[in-house]
């Protein structure tokens, strides 16, 4: 059949990813469990198949992405379903255990296996300000990564097929985390001034543009836990910890209560209280972490 | 004496102020309580002066940074201080009632008063990634702006002098939470794979860049907040709170605790539980803000 890309499953994401594939000018075939989408993606320029063998059959790389890990081995078994010497880039969200056990199937088929997460909505499909992120084969992804540029920013990762889903699971904590201590400030200054509080979006212009001085914090304590080192400098431990009772004192005084603010005092006070006062805020990491250093939080 | 700018107070950040000042070529009178400051500062180019008085009569503009509010006081009712007509930016860390208090002192006698905060620590001074952040009369800060952009991003708020304040402390809340999430995500990835985990420097390459995701989705829920109508869209909590669950269970699996992913998840339950799981994970405001909304965290 001659086309570039095959996308099994076409869910919302799955239809974002074929739509960007088609976009961009990639032949895409594709092929879904049940018709009606793919005779939407068909209208905008894609090849429908009649199974998924034949799909798959269609092109050198084939991209699944169905509800879960199940679904993928339901598709990947289905009748005459064969990716010997193929390319199989599964952005279905998984467990470590599983984008393992999807790599074992693959490599015992001389499948090539590229494990992926899109951190992205439906929405931000196409839009290179959008991340996708890849594991296995260096070198399989070298010989995809245009394809897959089509569907954002691909970052390879590693070997290790179960990065993307560690990652994944990481970076949505890390905006979970930023969100809510956004929302807390959100809280904080729509409460304040005599004029009734300040709109959120007023807030949120100078707070994004913060997020680049949160993001040089990362930066410089990164090596720091690498090293296990953790110089204080010019903003200890024992200066957060000073800092850190304004931000509970104002939410107490406002009502305002989002359980973060205690949370991060607490944390800072168990490092200060074990001696680490005069380090920097990334000695926290050993307080996470099992084992003596810290001990697990109550 | 023909300087531009003064700056009274050389600890640690009011040096790093009056050495961007002369860095950039403003004519910079300096004064410090206790003599040893100035000297170095006048070997860099400042001017000395004898006296409080004699500093704020040097020049138009004059920058107080010293310990605390009441610090300010001494140094604002020092023999022969008088700011009549001269623009005073108050760059001491303090409280809204102490940003209220100094402002109406300075309208009482018809100094030009802006108050600030430095959202970096002394090395970032002169490096216009980091923000000064200013409010007070807007016509002030616009005839000041250009002498403080010698700082780094000068960012004007409004006229309610409370404002850099509520800011600051609303912005280490979001830097802290931020913090918290990525050091969190760190352990994760530090703990995971066969290789013995991901290098902290690695995976923040990674964070550094979600970041730009993290920002999106603050400006795509603020304006959300400001309506109080949290269109959950293609993520709406309900799938907030399937996906939080993973994030506990990586965290118990590999024995990492930071208290954030279960913080999140009982704030993200009890929306759901109160019917928005339908929602935008910016309903999570009104769970925040005292009233019949939310109710406060327990
Ligand atoms: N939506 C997002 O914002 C988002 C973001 C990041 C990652 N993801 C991940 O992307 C994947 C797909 O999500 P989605 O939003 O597209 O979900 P969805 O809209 O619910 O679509 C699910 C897809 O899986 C197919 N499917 C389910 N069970 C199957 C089976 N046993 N055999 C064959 N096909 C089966 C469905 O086929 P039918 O049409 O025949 O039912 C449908 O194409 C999930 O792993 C999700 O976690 C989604
Ligand atoms: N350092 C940072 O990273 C940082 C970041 C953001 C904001 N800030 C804020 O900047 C302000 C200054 O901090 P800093 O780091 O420069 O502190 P610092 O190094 O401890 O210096 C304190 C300064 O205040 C002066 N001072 C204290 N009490 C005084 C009094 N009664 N009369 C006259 N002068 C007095 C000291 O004079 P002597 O030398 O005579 O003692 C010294 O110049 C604080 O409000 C701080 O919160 C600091």
């Amino acid at each position: 059949m001659g086309t570039e890309v095959t996308v099994l499953g076409l869910g919302a994401m799955g239809s974002a990813l074929a739509g960007a594939f088609v976009g961009a000018g990639h032949r895409t075939a594709v092929w879904n469990r049940t018709p009606g989408p793919a005779e939407a993606l068909a209208d905008r320029g894609a090849v429908r198949t009649a199974s998924a063998a034949e799909a798959v059959a269609a092109s050198p790389l084939v991209v699944v992405c169905v509800s879960d890990h199940d679904a993928v081995e339901e598709v990947l078994g289905l009748p005459g379903v064969d990716l010997t010497g193929r390319t199989l880039v599964n952005l279905t969200s998984g467990s470590p255990p599983a984008a393992r056990k999807t790599a074992a199937w693959a490599e015992g088929r001389r499948v090539k296996y590229l494990d992926g997460a899109v951190m992205a909505t439906p929405s931000g499909i196409g839009d290179p300000a959008f991340m996708q992120l890849y594991a296995g084969s260096r070198a399989d992804f070298e010989d995809s990564r245009r394809v897959l540029a089509a569907l954002g920013d691909p970052v390879y990762l590693g070997a290790d097929p179960a990065l993307p889903s560690v990652y994944d699971t990481a970076l949505l904590g890390l905006l979970w985390s930023a969100l809510t201590g956004w929302l807390h400030g959100v809280a904080l200054l729509g409460a304040d001034g005599p004029g009734g509080g300040v709109p959120a979006a007023v807030y949120t212009e100078v707070a994004g543009r913060w997020l680049d001085t949160v993001g040089r914090f990362m930066s410089a304590h990164a090596p720091q836990v690498d090293a296990g080192r953790y110089a204080g400098g010019e903003f200890p431990l024992e200066l957060h910890r000073r800092t850190v009772e304004i931000l509970v004192h104002a939410g107490e005084l406002r009502g305002i209560s989002s359980g973060m603010p205690e949370l991060i005092r607490d944390l800072i006070g168990r490092a200060v209280a074990a001696g680490h006062g005069g380090d920097s805020f990334a000695r926290l990491v050993e307080f996470m972490r099992p084992g003596p250093a810290g001990a697990a939080a109550p």
